[in-house]
């Protein structure tokens, strides 16, 4: 397929040069940063453009990886082309792109990117929407060139897909951060959890989370959570924090059991 | 070393395991279960004992590894012995052994094991205490035997990096958790996020956390954050845990750029 990327951050970026070590050709890449589209296009051996009036209708497929409020905005500037156009976004509605085109479709790579380290693309979940069965086949088929984890996520799921990626991932960097701050407070280096959130992670590869729980919360050990809350008394964030995750656990693990 | 092992749980099994593999002799495996104590001992060419008396003096170094509550009580059964005594506890101070026996240190392995799950032991930090010197200093050489990420931590520090863990681990592997269930409620699988958390996990090898934090929060995005908010609103538990971590996500960025 010949395919046109709208922007050169890290979606953009992973997505084109997965599909193109797939052997589909990238014909322009456009990003309004002229030195970020010549990088990009550079290594996937498109044409860099940094102008609205060289996009060309010379291709089979819009992929639109550009920040999530700017993609309304954008889409009418293709839709003359009557090309099919997909967004990569957790967060947007197809619906966004429908008020311009019925040729539309979702895209939606679920991975944390960064340029500076690699990702293995056959192992990252990708999500399909399409405006009709056919875009969907079509998409799924795309999808399959480049992944081995490809889903059909209406736009209701992607919204939940997202939230549970907040919980999972985002709130979770946050806590090996709130990690990190307790061990500098008493002069440790955060190395020495390095390993255990590694095997931490490890762990749910093979086994759901709630079988593989441990700490206090779940053995519902009082005393080692009332000196937890304890040391962090200056830090009336963290007890709280503290306090509604055990809650929870507590909560999950008693509905397992089938307790009150 | 002659080491004799009281204990057949997890961190018993790896331990000494470890310290046969790198030439130490295990003597005698205690544990009140005996097919518990024969199956390890088995492993690791040891006498199998379920029986205080059978516990011989003729051996170089205890080392307990029962459930936090009980060593305070078992101690006593050794102290005549008058040999080195550690725990590998991270919640226990080394005081609960000074209390019998002046003979004593703590070597305690900040990793999670599981019996059916492979670790490798050279990555897993000890964390040595010793009542003097001359036993910190072979308790780490013993350490450096098995691992290669060796620390001197006090008690007061072991409580720290037990909290820590605590946040890093237990409440990280909870969030994991509610992905899974946010996932199952709109028809999803879990398999959709595993691949997401395994590379968030491994982005803190290179970096530290706060560096490569990101989410909605600190982006300080707030209309995906109401959003998600407002997905939550049946679940008030969930919304409130969302609300902290976001929280605290938004202070500790605006404390690193110097906001207010």
């Amino acid at each position: 397929m010949r395919i046109t990327i709208i922007g050169s951050g890290n979606v953009a970026t992973h997505l084109s040069a997965a599909l193109k070590n797939a052997g589909h050709r990238i014909v322009q890449v456009y990003s309004r940063n002229m030195h970020n589209a010549a990088l990009l296009a550079y290594h996937v051996g498109a044409e860099a453009i940094d102008s609205l009036q060289e996009i060309t209708g010379d291709t089979d497929l819009f992929i639109v990886a550009i920040k999530d409020d700017a993609i309304a905005e954008f889409v009418p500037h293709l839709s003359s082309f009557n090309k099919l156009i997909v967004h990569t976004s957790g967060a947007v509605e197809l619906q966004q792109l429908l008020d311009f085109i019925s040729n539309a479709g979702v895209f939606y790579p679920l991975q944390t990117f960064s340029k500076t380290k690699e990702v293995n693309f056959r192992e990252v979940p990708l999500c399909i929407e399409g405006a009709d069965e056919s875009i969907a086949k079509m998409l799924e088929h795309l999808a399959r060139d480049i992944s081995n984890n490809v889903y059909r996520v209406n736009s209701a799921q992607r919204k939940v897909l997202h939230l549970a990626a907040v919980f999972a991932c985002n709130f979770t960097n946050h806590l090996y951060s709130v990690g990190e701050q307790l061990l500098s407070g008493s002069g440790m280096s955060f190395d020495m959890l390095r390993p255990l959130i590694a095997e931490t992670a490890d762990k749910i590869k093979e086994h759901r989370p709630a079988d593989v729980q441990t700490g206090p919360a779940v053995r519902n050990d009082d005393l080692t959570m009332q000196a937890h809350l304890q040391m962090l008394k200056k830090q009336p964030d963290l007890q709280e924090i503290y306090t509604r995750l055990s809650q929870d656990i507590i909560k999950n693990h008693n509905t397992r059991h089938g307790d009150k």
